[in-house]
């Protein structure tokens, strides 16, 4: 390979890994990399860890320094802005901070510019097109070390959005001693990863530390000096307003897609409004290709399109489109698994496979046990809850869910059982490894599954 | 279903849980059950954990008591031995403690009669016909508790045998403060389990409490008022012999099939000296099936014959045995993974599939990569060692071993990968759980699963 031309754009985990593998691919290409920020490649996933304090310092989050990006002759700007995608001419035009203006040619264009949070509307929100002080999202390494100044034991702090990161940002503000309050709008919390029977006693288990609104709207900002001073939520079935005292806001509500460049660069958008991408991150535009926040891509059972928000997802998405700019090949699944997973108040939850909604076309049969992490005399054994479903036709396996210890090594099980086509009958059968101080003879893996087995057998001989 | 008469020898995991499948088939089934032993179905695995203290009672051990099975209408004779099967006849002939001898009709006869510890050819290792004091193997609760009586802090105790039973044994006596010795034959520990460049780092790590001597022989032990006092061994290489003192020596260098009734009824033994079984768990014979550490089925891979010894093989076996002999239907895979895992001084171990020596007809490429269990970044990340195998002319997974974190859950990933025929490149882009505070972005199982995808695909290229 001689001649690559590589320019990325975003240095997060889908820029950086895109850079190391186009490396790795072609010793010689040239590969440059325009970040809008200050930092080069950092975990956002690690972010609530660096506020709960058990990540010690918010640099520990950078996987890969300015440093690695020079050894590996990657040309990293930071600071830096992309303006414009000439798509026909393949140049970018990128200004610095101090105004400069540099046109880059690119054979490869590499997008990561990831998602921005969004704020719901919420009267006195805004002071100056800025959130008022004590009102934040978490994205950025900043946001990070600005929420830090923030935290102060025994002060009041609302999570609105109760997703992952409102969950995990919850439970690390519970962990530094302020009084938290979540508000969701949604009639339940973590709707978007388990089912409302699995999630309902979490929210139980949960609430013996933290106060939890679900149905409720954020609705008005009060403050005093242009801080935060408490904020009014109302109940959704009975229009009851509340006040809730609260020192530091944080909203985690959602992300939209960046995708005013790709856009200009005339690629496809989806009906998620992400980039649509292919199975080696490429673009409807020729030399371009997208990977992160930023796309879509189909769901691997319905192959419909979903939204990419998962690190792991997109880390393989800039693997591919890294290796394909620099002309080899590296081919993605036919779909996304989002296997996912989490832990809050000491809680591990994990899934994998579109949920019960998603699936509202296929008639799904689901298998749920609450089983033991260990055998039944062995002490020390904690509850595992584990649903699945499948086609109630084929018996080909969906999803899974499951809280509880090792909640997410569990479900890696289901991702390869999705992965690999498998049915019901198969998998059920699965020898999984037992030893009395690490797992039962019979682990909820698969008893959830007979639970599902027995159901189809009983329909299918009907 | 009516006039089923199942009646099954042994009342271990097989015997006990084939009844309880039986039962579950066929709510009228006659089912009655003969144990040589005083106990009912209890687990054996756990065995040492009751002499290490960890499972608080003996008797927790039991899964299924007395009064379970009279509630399953399952008719249970204890201390009875079954001493003649009549398989034209269907009737069985089994003498009671009081010397009464039972005939019982069957319509369909469940072997369960598991494997008996086998005696090295140590000089003076029996004293009429029984071992010596202070000299034990461990296969019954009875055992336990006769060894729990000469468990000493401070005194030296020994174990044969570096296998799980023996690791786990030496790990139950280190935590009883006794000093502790193994001795094994071969050059390595945990011979049957994992490849030597996996062993060898556990046997560095565990040298640090105990001693360890691999490549020597028990030749001789020595006794004073019949009571061992030190056991002889020799080194293999340089047949220098020496002394270790032991006031407990523990045996666990194997097992011998319990197959004379089997023989006696004419079902075909194979070349492991086990019973053939099929995948309903029947045997050559009409209406007799046998489950457990007495028979022998074929390894998923090769689909040569391989000895039963996990009970998580056994109960899978049962269920099938108990379905079938109640006139139900229950398919075994085409196969046996041996999936399993142990833990001593905190490390975890697990492997699935074959090992290389019985992978050696077939050419294979090998993965292997040292992970963290956690993300780089996020403290408290301990070190996970992925091997993998796959076949260097399809690229089908074929096993796998770890060692560390979630072993066991790690390799249950691989035990449905090997069981769903998956090749690696598929399996290599397998989307795992990933979250800061509980694995990273790219699991080692997956890493190492690249590595020999990158091995494969540059042998493809030459």
């Amino acid at each position: 390979m001689t001649d690559q031309d590589i320019v990325i754009i975003g240095c997060g985990a889908g820029g950086g890994t895109a850079a190391q593998f186009a490396r790795k691919t072609d010793r010689k290409a040239q590969i440059t990399i325009f970040e809008k920020g200050k930092y080069p490649q950092y975990s956002k996933c690690g972010l609530p860890y660096v506020i709960s304090g058990a990540i010690p310092k918010p640099s520990d989050l950078i996987e890969f320094n300015e440093e690695w990006f020079k050894k590996a002759r990657i040309d990293l700007h930071l600071n830096t802005i992309v303006e414009h995608i000439d798509h026909k001419k393949q140049v970018i035009t990128a200004k610095k901070q101090d105004g400069s203006v540099i046109k880059k040619p690119y054979t490869s264009l590499i997008i990561a510019t990831g998602a921005q949070p969004t704020l719901p509307p919420i009267e006195n929100i805004l002071k100056n097109e800025k959130p008022i002080n004590g009102v934040f999202t978490l994205r950025t390494l900043n946001d990070a070390e600005t929420i830090q100044s923030f935290i102060k034991k025994d002060s009041n702090a609302t999570v609105i959005g109760a997703g992952l990161i409102g969950m995990e940002m919850a439970d690390c503000l519970h962990t530094k001693e302020m009084n938290v309050t979540i508000v969701e709008a949604l009639p339940m919390i973590l709707a978007n990863t388990l089912d409302k029977e699995l999630s309902t006693p979490i929210q139980d288990k949960i609430k013996e530390n933290i106060s939890i609104y679900t149905d409720h709207l954020a609705i008005a900002i009060e403050s005093k000096d242009n801080n935060i001073t408490s904020l009014t939520i109302k109940d959704k079935s009975t229009n009851e307003t509340k006040k809730i005292p609260t020192d530091l806001l944080i909203i985690a509500t959602g992300t939209k897609p960046e995708i005013f460049l790709s856009q200009q660069a005339g690629c496809d958008i989806g009906e998620t409004g992400c980039i649509i991408v292919d199975n080696h991150s490429g673009t409807s535009v020729e030399n371009i290709y997208a990977v992160g926040d930023c796309t879509e891509f189909k769901e691997y059972i319905t192959k419909r399109p979903v939204r990419i928000g998962l690190g792991s997802i997109t880390v393989r998405q800039a693997i591919a489109a890294g290796i394909h700019a620099a002309g080899g090949t590296y081919t993605l699944p036919d779909g996304v698994l989002q296997t996912c997973t989490s832990e809050f108040f000491g809680i591990e939850i994990a899934s994998v496979g579109p949920s019960a909604t998603v699936l509202s076309d296929i008639e799904i049969i689901t298998g749920k046990h609450i089983g033991s992490s260990l055998p039944t005399y062995f002490p020390g054994g904690k509850p595992i809850t584990l649903k699945m479903m499948i086609n109630a036709k084929t018996g080909q396996i969906l999803s899974a869910q499951a809280v509880g210890v090792n909640a997410a090594q569990r479900i890696n099980t289901y991702a390869t059982a999705i992965l690999s086509n498998m049915t019901i009958e198969k998998f059920r059968k699965l020898e999984t490894a037992y030893a009395p101080p690490i797992a039962p003879t019979l682990d909820v893996v698969t008893l959830a599954a007979d639970i599902a087995a027995m159901k189809l057998d009983r329909k299918q001989r009907q």
